[in-house]
């Protein structure tokens, strides 16, 4: 094999692939990325078995092969080389030469053979999203999976795609994040989980432009998202889904508009006091037009008022100050509404068209900290 | 107590005093900072009984007092105020009232009764430098002390004043890190061990303004820094620093002058192929104009060719690259030259005036990797 290509598109596709490298692994063939060079192009390849990748890399195949290679050492070379031409050889027995200006690296590869291949999905009507969308939706929800291993299906994000409309959703047993999306197309019914860990490595790795889209297909077991160059594929989580549309009641007995940056920098400012190890909540006070949050600890006590406008009933209730901060950072409205039924009773905080629901269960203040 | 001053001043007095307040000790007071409200204004005090540290706010004391404050507390409460003014207020039980905007904290503070004093050093006839020079200074030889305990006094830097000529001295039994500085005026003959760690804090409190400068004063077992509205006092080491001046020759068999950012990123590639557990040298063999370095580990090879300039005997010599490369990271100048006698004398890197002299032993590479 001997490729040539520019040290920037080569590391930008390293870069990519290597999202799906493992630290460390059992078979250490999948420790190694696969450098491809056909008729097609030059091609890298990596898979953990969860997650697989391909990207193709601009440049010249001077002779078609394979080679299999550490992919930490590989990657680390490639960042270091000077902003040049890179030119690759591989031997018969796969001794790797990469050259660069007046670099001549030499380690020592493998035959790509036992390397596990990506699952094959049948490309047919893709689910279509700009790049910008689809990084939005991951950023806005991922944050609220469980990372609790023994609950699988918590540990993904459900898509639900109904005729026009995409909800994605993930959830933990204390809060529930929804995004909702209008879709150009109809499409069939259909509910997949998919791992939110995956979801977190292709956020990474899409531009997030809003000019070019995303195509993603589902098979039984995989999900295949297609973006730029890059080919990702994912397993699919097996099993039902959480139904969470009874909890979604859009009854409230106090609703308030607030500024969202004022709240967030006054929770973060609370939280200074709470010890992780403490665990104790904010307390909210909303009364009349104002809002009073407060907090005691053993470090010391806070109490900030913010104003706000209000309809309904005055309420006292407590939460995990970080459910509320970890949904508030990924809202970029200005003025967010809560909406509150009673001390014991979710929270949500949700725009107009309800393009996204968070729900945040609050925590009992009167067995709590009282 | 009671006092008032903009979150900004009070936030930068914080983080300078932070430096001498140890992350955690066997006496709680030490965790605190005082805050002194007083005629001379309001003053900012940690001490870890190595490294004290005194610093001035700008402010207004409405009410004379002070009160300890567990630091870390304190100042993550400031960090997170609002950009305005701050009012803090100490009751008789210490109990402190933090208010900004419309935020309120309170903590418990303490009575700064049992504090430990910064030691008293009688001000006299300082050396002066430029808070600049004495930034780089430190800079250019502090990462050549040993952070091995067991041998105190290479974990300080020598500052040896003879006349108008300081030298700052580090060690560590495998390099010499020498910095020299024309002073502008004689002083006594004078030779004290600082500790590294004091210096390394010291220099990330300096503005680094070559137009301010910083006093130094001694005592027997005391040095005094004070620059801007601070105040440093720290222990040296005692005992007597290492001779150095019979390992500095000036003999040579070969010197090279070499681009230092080429040099630096080709020992930094060759780096990439070392595993920490192996200690593999980098070879350079010098030859004519030629200048080859290369390495040979488990992980594979890599060779490549600097230009230089030359005079003198070919050799080929074995280094710890990590000695190389942190003594070239300090130095300024774009081409550096490099003075070499045999494989198993010292290397130096001098510039012609010797206001640096980094002395690097090589690894003897017949026996190690041959």
């Amino acid at each position: 094999m001997k490729i040539s290509c520019q040290k920037s598109d080569l590391l930008n596709g390293v870069n990519i692939v290597m999202k799906a490298v493992p630290a460390k692994s059992t078979m250490p063939i999948l420790e190694c990325l696969i450098i491809e060079a056909s008729g097609q192009g030059i091609k890298l390849i990596a898979n953990d078995m969860e997650i697989g990748i391909e990207t193709f890399v601009n440049g010249m195949v001077l002779e078609t092969g394979s080679v299999a290679l550490n992919a930490k050492v590989f990657s680390e070379i490639i960042r270091r080389l000077p902003d040049n031409e890179v030119n690759i050889f591989t031997d018969d027995n796969y001794v790797t030469e990469i050259t660069c200006e007046k670099s001549r690296f030499s380690i020592m590869g493998r035959s790509g053979e036992e390397f596990p291949k990506l699952p094959a999905i049948i490309k047919e009507r893709p689910l279509t999203l700009s790049q910008f969308t689809l990084k939005e939706i991951i950023r806005q929800t991922v944050f609220s999976i469980s990372d609790n291993e023994s609950n699988k299906i918590m540990t993904g994000e459900l898509f639900d795609i109904k005729k026009n409309e995409l909800r994605v959703i993930s959830l933990d047993g204390h809060r529930i994040s929804i995004r909702k999306v209008m879709l150009k197309e109809e499409y069939e019914d259909k509910k997949v989980i998919i791992p939110g860990k995956t979801l977190n490595e292709i956020s990474k790795i899409l531009s997030g432009e809003a000019s070019s889209n995303a195509d993603i297909y589902f098979s039984d077991k995989h999900a295949l998202f297609e973006f730029d160059d890059t080919v990702v594929v994912t397993r699919l989580i097996e099993g039902e889904y959480y139904r969470i549309d009874q909890m979604l009641s859009s009854d409230y007995e106090t609703k308030i508009s607030i500024n969202k940056k004022e709240l967030l920098s006054c929770i973060e400012r609370a939280t200074l006091l709470i010890r992780e190890t403490e665990k104790k909540p904010i307390i909210i006070n909303i009364s009349g037009n104002n809002f009073e949050l407060s907090v005691n600890t053993s470090l010391g006590s806070m109490k900030e008022d913010i104003d706000i406008a209000m309809e309904g009933k005055d309420i006292i209730i407590g939460f995990n100050p970080r459910f509320l901060t970890e949904a508030l950072r990924v809202i970029d409205d200005e003025i967010v509404d809560i909406y509150l039924i009673n001390p014991k009773a979710p929270c949500f905080i949700r725009d107009k068209e309800q393009t996204y629901i968070y729900l945040i269960l609050p925590v009992n203040i009167h067995v709590r900290s009282e």
